[in-house]
């Protein structure tokens, strides 16, 4: 832990009173004006901090922003967030988690950016985050499967985002197959997972997560398929808070998926899921098919009815609901 | 091509003539002097050429060095070896085209290297090639498929090798499941096949190739299991030659899969299997199982039959026959 980090420890732990300055030096074991030094940098990262003579320093208020320290004070899991990338603004996250991966970073790294320049989305879609407003968080991840493994993994990333938000704002997002996540229709979550693997094994997972939370406007283009906790009535809503309660519940998830495989993940994502039992039109690279979306299989693949009631297993595709 | 590639045509067409200084200036459009600089550019890189006074320029030989301008000429293929990218070393031909691949290096893209400052093999294992007694070769794949619909990728490449070395040298290598090429039981070919995906798409594969060709000694450790087209008796073998035919037969298979599927390459391949109806044992990374290799089913996994009768399908593992 740096010193900044452990003066930052110490006024948590004291609040709402002073530490004296002397008390710092003495405990973390600097000087006097190395005290003063990381005071400033910390509240040039946004923290509140009194300053009084003869009584010392007082935190009045934590920044909202996604410092690594603020993630991992407290986080109780056991390999996701041990270590913590924070970037004020990036590519994009799942970039960076990857060439972290490339050079060795280990499973349950996190990489979060409060802006990205070339944030995308799944099959090369862009990704509409305003600088502070969502949660941009990859995962780095290092299962000893092989790649036609992987699948669960995005599903059971949308099951740990939707219970984070509802358990965090009591807004249960529903889930659309294969991995958004919709509000009133419209989408407040989306998932990119990306894979390093041999033929018969994967190096890495890296599984982005782009999230709304308090965006108050979108663009015209995507104003009536986008939304944000905010827009939503969520109100203002920490997006620590969140990020946190999501890491947590990632963690549940995924190791519950390694433990015992897919199944107790997938009762909770057809829970959540608000495409099944529905008309539905898929439409893949190819094709384009209408019918009932009876079930989706073991595989995580959405099994389809046609109209001449023949069963269609889709790995992949967009998935929109018929209506009428 | 640039102005050294143009000359190096001139010489080759002109073979066994000599050109003159002149004729290569008109037909070039560059001066006396610079042809001369391009002249003594590839002296340097092991182009034998004789200069004669009034005459002009003869290409006497041609390096024994694997040169995009040699691997390029004359190469008859759609898609294979468009682009080719050479270096004297690399740290390992497959991260190089990993990373062309991710600044957009086009499929097809091939990336070939004298040596390797750290090959690797499957499942982060080493590969020992001397400089320039090898082929290290990696391709830039990008196929649109699903991450699980890969392994043929792996399969077809054996079948390419062992196809060019029959071709060149007259030594048919086996292949032992799921990708080694083995001459009198030792491996003479390994084949390491890496992906960048998303759930639902490849982005891209490399596909890498090391093969011993002139190699005439082997470390003490594996010169039980490791050997060259040279110590096989398969003479002094123009690595380019091998190289180029690799390409050729490469893309044939490849096409043919994408194009009618798995079938006819697995047929090929089966043909050149040297571990089918044979005891074999195999390892995965939990268990050794011991039975009778029965067949490769439409995916590429090894069907074996256990003691009880039982069949079993293995994805990845590692094979060995079983003698008595």
């Amino acid at each position: 832990m740096s010193k900044k980090a452990e003066i930052l420890g110490l006024l948590k732990n004291s609040r709402p009173e002073y530490v004296s300055g002397e008390d710092i030096c003495r405990k973390i074991g600097i000087s006097r004006t190395a005290v003063w030094k990381h005071i400033n940098t910390l509240r040039e990262e946004g923290y509140g901090i009194d300053a009084v003579p003869h009584r010392g320093y007082r935190l009045l208020n934590v920044p909202d922003r996604l410092y690594p320290e603020e993630i991992m004070d407290g986080l109780d899991t056991r390999f996701v967030g041990k270590a913590v990338f924070f970037y004020d603004s990036l590519f994009s996250t799942n970039r960076e988690a990857r060439d972290l991966a490339l050079a060795g970073a280990s499973g349950g790294t996190v990489v979060v950016a409060e802006e990205q320049t070339a944030g995308s989305g799944r099959m090369g879609r862009g990704w509409y985050s305003p600088k502070g407003m969502g949660i941009l968080c990859s995962l780095v991840l290092r299962p000893d499967i092989e790649p036609g493994q992987a699948p669960p993994v995005t599903m059971l990333t949308a099951v740990a985002v939707s219970s984070a938000i509802e358990k965090v704002s009591g807004i249960a997002p529903g889930i659309k197959w294969p991995n958004d996540l919709l509000v009133d229709g419209k989408k407040i979550c989306g998932i990119l997972t990306e894979m390093n693997a041999e033929m018969e094994r994967i190096n890495f997972l890296v599984v982005g997560v782009g999230l709304n939370i308090n965006t108050d406007q979108f663009p015209e283009e995507i104003r009536d398929i986008a939304t944000s906790l905010y827009l939503a009535g969520g109100g203002r809503v920490s997006r620590l808070e969140v990020l946190r309660q999501y890491l947590k519940e990632f963690e549940h998830y995924y190791r519950q998926w390694l433990e015992y495989g897919f199944k107790p993940v997938l009762e909770e994502w057809k829970k959540k899921c608000v495409t099944l039992d529905r008309p539905v039109r898929i439409s893949t690279s190819r094709e384009v098919w209408e019918g009932w979306a009876v079930d989706v299989d073991d595989t995580g693949a959405l099994v389809l009815r046609t109209a001449d009631g023949e069963l269609r297993h889709f790995v992949a595709g967009e998935v929109s609901l018929r209506t009428g």
